[in-house]
Formats: C-alpha cells, structure tokens, sequence
C-alpha cells in the first residue's frame, strides 16, 4: 500500500524536509516514526524539499512500506496510529491510498507560498522564527510602493536574478499567477502563486520588496532587475522564518482537513 | 529612577514569572539582562505571578538599579538598549518613569485572561503549546451551553471551588466583570476580566467549561459547584498552554505599544 499524506509542520527545529547527513528533518521524522508503526523501513518523497526554518501548512507526500510484511492500516486509520510517534511540532492532516502513478512533485500543478513580515519595534516574541521582524515603520507610501513593485513579478519571465547562485537548475522560466500583499497592523502577509519556483526564489522576491518598501528601491525597478538575469541586481534574501509553504496544487482535489 | 516596563512573553520555556530556586524564569532572565545594562543588581516587581508555560501579551513590572552609580538610562530609551540582552521569547513593549508610589501589583485594579481552546483531530503543530488542543469535536449545542454554563460565574462569587487546594489564601471572593466565548472554526477562544483571580481559577474554570461543551457536564450546575466551595465540585484544571495574561487595568492608561 502506498499512502498519499498531507502534513504541517513548523519549520524552526527542522533542517529542512530532505533527510540530510547530519540535523533533524521532516523526514527523518517521518521515516523514524513510519518505521515504528509498520515494523519495517518506508520509502518517503515529498512535494518539495523545504529549507532550513520555513514552515508548512500543507506539505504532500507518499509513503510505501518496503516489506510485504508491514503492518496493513487502512489509510484513514493512519495519522491516528502514527501520532503517538510524531514530535509536536509535524501533524498529519490527510491520509489516502495514493492514485495510481501519482508522485507528489512531478504531478503538483503549482504552488501558493505565504511570507510573513511585520514592521514594528520591537520585535513581538509571539512572532520569534514566525515571521521576519523588522526594526523599521511601513508608511502607507512604502506599502503602495511594495505592492506596485509586486505586480512587475506576475508573469513569465527569467527568475535568474531571483535565484539562489548555488543552484545549478539552468531553466530559470518560471510563471507567477499571483503576487499579493495584505497588511494588517505591523504584518505585512506576501502571497505568491505559481507554477514552480527557483531556489531562494521567494525569499529573493520578498526581500527585494522589503527593500522596496522602506525605499532603498524604486518601485519600478523590477522589470530592469529581472531582464539583468543576475542576482545580484536583485534584493537580499529574506529570512527563512517568515516563509510558510501554504497551499499545493494538483488536478485532484483531496479534500480538506481530516477531522 | 523607577521604571515602569510593560513586557510580553512566550511562556512556554519559562518556569513562570518569579525567580524560582531551579528553572528558567521571566524574571531571571530580566535580572540578568538589567545588570548586564546598568550594571548592578535590579530590585523587578512584577504584577503577578504566573505559571509555568503561561503567556502574557502584557505584563507590568517595575525595575530599580540598586546602586546609585547604575548608568542612567532615559526611559524612552530602556526597550532598545536592552533588547541585546534579552531572550528572543520576551520583549519589552512600554517603558516609562514609574509614577510616584506605583505598585504594579497592589494597583492593578483588574485583569483579562484569555484562553485559546483547539477542538480538533490531528493537533494543529502551529499551536503547539499555545492552545490547549483537543481531540473532540466541539457540537454547535455544545458551544451553546459552554456559553450559557460561563454566564453563571459572572459576578460576585466565593470562588474556592475554582481555587487550587495548594493556595492558601483566606478570602476566596472574587468579580468577575465579564466572561464571553468566542468561536472561529476549530478555535475557541475564552475572555475573562475580573479584579482579581485565585490561584489557577482561570484554568479550573475553563477546564469545567470544556467539560460543559463535550457533554460531561450540565450547564446549569455551575451554581451548584460554585455553592459547594470544594476544588472536587468544579471540573478539570487545564493546562497552562492555552492560558494567556491578556490586559491589566490601572487607573491610568500607560498608552500602546512603543514603536
């Protein structure tokens, strides 16, 4: 049997998704916990490797035992039979035998990725590793300026100057369907859709709006920092804390949140 | 000089406010920060006490160099300095002079709890010691007479059915102004304001109101438990996860958060 799993974890005490040779993972988690209630090693893929810090809300995965002779649960028995493995800071929200041929990544159709900033001193403990807290005030011009810049980015177009120079993917096209900023108080919540994303790629795009934002940038110098496919026209990379992976998109629907 | 600080804390790694013998505490921690900034031993009041794992979004305390040689410090200026030596689940939101004779306890005139309840299958891992997570569904008739159940502790009432035995505090008549439940999906959140709160009322109450709303309990035997004046009346303690210092009420306003 191999099971289609949807999980949310908290990125902060996580080394990412993708078991690494040394730090805790989602995964490493998950193979630990799976290997304890099925009596035998799972093969586990995920829809993304997420980095270091940055959290999911909404994360899509299989998971097959490898022996034949593993515990048969019935995949709405599963988060249940597994929670007394899982730390508290990873849940299992969705359990399903998995359709036929399905495979987490190559079938997600898209991403939303949220991006929590609040701007305000001092920072709120409330939002220590959950947000990108920043010592400085957002006018309302600033945040008029950010959200004008975002529209530049809805498109596609060639992310180079958005991407992570140590990763070595050479197709950088990628098509964003959405770009919104919501502010409320001191947060500012970033909304990004699209059909894939570069590594960094978020975290780029937003720390070039904060940038933006507290006018260290034009607004209108989007278009010229992606036609430079060159990173370092772009702004910093923002932090991992305030980057939520929020939605993922397949041709299926696999309804909401088990109760 | 005096100082008047109003802070917020995260108290899930604190063991409380009050410098205990062993354990991390909110108070320890800003000894320790105030004497690395002044540079002597500060006399911290604060206005309460609270437990183990319970939040505060606000909290007031006073703090006062011991040596005449501590450096001097403008009020306005404390939240900043001190920043560098404080913990990254504690921050100071207001600082202010200390009127004259001001006692942050003894003055308090009343105080808002608020308590975040999660109804729900799987825990949530983002409210991880910040609610207190339950594995039932909570029923619209259930929710209903938690809210008819909360109106009876409303008013003047001796409280010792809702009094951890372990306190030994004489006068056990308590106010409750207000008490109102509020639902958003699988949140339920509690308000209490009262001029004073015995030790783990709070909880024990919410924990009685819980037990109401799952069915364990009749609305209607509220007066009853409060008339027995007896810990066992009244239902379970709940856990100091959920358990939030929301607002303290002084005779003057110390007005918003410090930008």
């Amino acid at each position: 049997m191999k099971y289609l799993l949807r999980i949310r974890y908290v990125g902060t005490d996580f080394f990412g998704f993708q078991v690494q040779r040394t730090g805790r993972t989602v995964q490493g988690e998950l193979h630990a916990a799976a290997e304890k209630l099925f009596g035998c090693p799972c093969l586990i893929t995920g829809c993304s490797r997420t980095d270091s810090g940055v959290h999911a809300e909404e994360f899509y995965l299989t998971l097959e035992p490898t022996l034949p002779s593993a515990a048969a649960i019935p995949p709405r028995a599963l988060p249940a039979a597994m929670l007394p493995y899982l730390p508290h800071d990873l849940g299992i929200t969705l359990s399903l035998k998995a359709p036929e041929g399905f495979h987490p990544r190559y079938d997600a159709l898209g991403k939303e990725y949220r991006y929590l900033m609040r701007f305000g001193y001092p920072p709120d403990p409330f939002f220590t590793a959950r947000a990108w807290q920043m010592p400085y005030r957002l006018t309302e011009e600033g945040f008029a300026r950010m959200r004008r810049a975002a529209a530049y980015f809805i498109g596609t177009h060639d992310f180079t100057s958005c991407m992570c120079t140590e990763s070595e993917i050479e197709d950088r096209v990628r098509t964003i369907t959405a770009l919104d900023l919501t502010q409320e108080g001191a947060l500012v919540t970033l909304s990004v859709t699209g059909n894939g994303f570069l590594y960094n790629m978020v975290r780029i795009i937003t720390g070039t709006l904060f940038e933006v934002g507290v006018g260290r940038r034009e607004a209108d110098s989007i278009p010229a920092i992606l036609a430079a496919r060159d990173r370092t026209a772009a702004g910093m990379t923002a932090p991992p804390d305030g980057l939520y992976l929020h939605r993922v998109f397949y041709s299926q629907n696999f309804g909401s949140v088990t109760e």
